[in-house]
């Protein structure tokens, strides 16, 4: 029977079944700004989403996506090498291009099209794929499809991707390293002074996706390539529009011409319906925003050392260093999904992960902030994470 | 080097690189409605859409998508399983399962993810897919991701896909056999009725895309199965709201329940930010008309009788029924390209489409009717077709 695979999944619904609001897909029936929101009659602050710049709810971004719905209609019903190049998503790659300094930029209807559609394409039957053990989804996907040999490095570690490269030999130069910028469920900085390195000497392709630290690092928020001063070392950038920039779809952007070419050999890209024209010209505002206003970043940065240092000083087991992800870790999943409701309970909205999203066999509970959060609601996170503690609920990481 | 495997791509952009508008992404400068636009500086009438009822430019769906943006901002910043399921998105899943009198939807960001996702997901290492041979790029994807047995039945055959379910002896009831509604290249209807007695005889199960058909065939605008009557055997439809509905995303119904579990095991969507809600308000409001004015089926239909029949009558070989995608083949790639210029100077724009996205060796010139079409713009349109006549540069099928 087609259907017995999923059973496991059926009964880990039921077990969370026990209550109206589940922690997978908790319904927003309203949003009342970028950090607040009722989630299933319940208000909360938002310390689980990837707005990390607070442009979902910037009234410049709606007011752009209402006039390009006025202006161009709800939709292209067409693929971007069909009638679905509307003169928007042109002008979003040039200044995509542009704000990368680099002269080719391509936009996608998704982020996971665009991560995928790369993956899939810059590599193919004869070259290799050297990819960080705990990469997203889209490259896992993108590079299952894009019939290269894949060869997975250890998460974030330089020693282990520089020896599977010299083990490659002359393949090296047919090799494509992929790695991000920052992780999204721990929120880690890929080493990659060292992995650029490291490409270099054995002549290697580079790939970074950039989907959560665009906007978020580097001086003018490129991203983590750009904080850690290797951009030359980088062939091509990959990112989102559904974090930072607020709204949805995805980039990827070269300094080789060849981007251009690689474009129309994209399926995922050939393909799909392009973006909407409401959603682009949110994105182009938010991309204005972003080179205008770099205070967000830097509230960004006061928030995250905030929460994370909030959240060490009760003892709970935080990652090694300050990120706008700061995740906390559980063994038991029972005491997870409780702390979630708990949290939830107490008007905090966070993300709990299980297997395999997360990149261990443990559960996290996932607070992201955003430049819009305030220090009032940030110690109101923090307060409730003592509640879990005085409940039992967590374990501080001296006593673990 | 890798990127040698792109050369001959470049050197087709090369020869295509003569004039300033390109067959391939030429841009929209301006819409003046849901069948003209200023294409790269010229005025045309578009027949290389997939807006099919017309709908991408309708001010109530724009309305709608407006007053979303108002109130929910723009976008989500998440997956539909963390932050990204808003009331929208959710009265959205529930009136797409309402119109097709079942008690399951799913709602993806892109239609491309909603095949690719459940392709991927349904059918498992264990499993069979039995796929179309000319199925679309989202199905090849999804099925290659699955890890399932992959066989091919010959286009639209069902004593071929009959033959091959009988070779798998008991695993046909672990088979999942997929087919299109209505094929997005030359039009033509799937059998399904044939299909779905083969599906029945031998106990595997069957998926339809109706991204082609949904809205545009069926008592109702279900799509191709209601068409056939055969709604009950299909076990999943999987479609766009990117073509009849006029915006973007994707969806997935069944009568299963279990299709609620198998959402949380789709990786495209798990890993996806969820729709913006601007979108999803102008599909819920497309969905709307779609129910209460069936005339624009009949409009639809009308359109294409009168294209195919006027393409037919002036001898250029198009498809053996009226469809409201109408393919004129050439078997010589710089004809078509001379042809699809010649078309774009009459004022007329379509699709040209060359191998591997047309399903033979032969080049296409892709027209397609839009319910907002007047009898006088199909008229051109004819006429522009009866100039390639006149220039040579197409062959009246009787002299092929």
């Amino acid at each position: 029977m087609l259907f017995d695979k999923f059973q496991a999944m059926a009964d880990f619904q039921t077990e969370l079944s026990r209550r109206d609001v589940k922690p997978f897909g908790a319904i927003t029936d309203e949003v009342i700004s970028a950090t607040e929101g009722v989630v299933q009659g319940r208000r909360v602050i938002l310390a689980g989403t990837n707005n990390y710049l607070g442009l979902s709810y910037d009234p410049r971004c709606i007011e752009a996506s209402q006039a390009a719905a006025a202006q161009w209609g709800t939709g292209t019903t067409g693929s971007r090498l069909a009638n679905g190049s509307f003169a928007e998503h042109v002008a979003l790659e040039a200044e995509m291009a542009d704000f990368y300094g680099v002269g080719q930029a391509i936009v996608f209807s998704t982020g996971y099209a665009a991560t995928m559609g790369m993956c899939a394409t810059v590599a193919g039957p004869d070259d290799v794929i050297l990819l960080d053990a705990d990469s997203h989804s889209s490259i896992y996907s993108g590079v299952k499809l894009s019939g290269a040999e894949i060869i997975r490095y250890r998460h974030s570690s330089p020693d282990d991707l520089a020896k599977r490269l010299r083990r490659l030999g002359d393949r090296a130069g047919r090799t494509l390293v992929i790695a991000e910028g920052i992780y999204s469920m721990l929120g880690d900085v890929a080493p990659l002074q060292e992995i650029a390195a490291i490409k270099r000497e054995y002549g290697a392709y580079l790939l970074v996706d950039e989907a959560h630290s665009m906007g978020v690092l580097g001086e003018t928020g490129r991203g983590a390539a750009q904080a850690a001063g290797i951009e030359d070392d980088v062939d091509f950038i990959v990112g989102t529009f559904s974090k930072s920039l607020g709204a949805v779809g995805g980039f990827a952007i070269s300094r080789h011409a060849i981007l251009d070419t690689i474009r129309y050999c994209i399926r995922a890209y050939i393909f799909t319906a392009s973006s909407s024209p409401s959603v682009v010209a949110s994105v182009r505002q938010a991309l204005r925003i972003v080179r205008e206003e770099p205070e967000r970043r830097e509230r960004l940065w006061d928030n995250a050392t905030r929460l994370y240092n909030g959240l060490r000083e009760l003892g709970l087991p935080v990652g090694p260093a300050v990120s706008p992800v700061v995740a906390v870790e559980f063994t038991d999943r029972e005491q997870a999904i409780a702390a979630w409701y708990q949290l939830f309970d107490s008007g905090v909205y966070v993300n709990l992960v299980v297997p395999p999203a997360s990149p261990s066999t443990n559960f996290l509970l996932r607070n992201s902030m955003s430049a819009a959060h305030t220090p009032q609601q940030i110690d109101h996170i923090i307060t409730a994470y003592r509640g879990l503690l005085d409940a039992g609920l967590a374990t501080p990481k001296t006593a673990a």
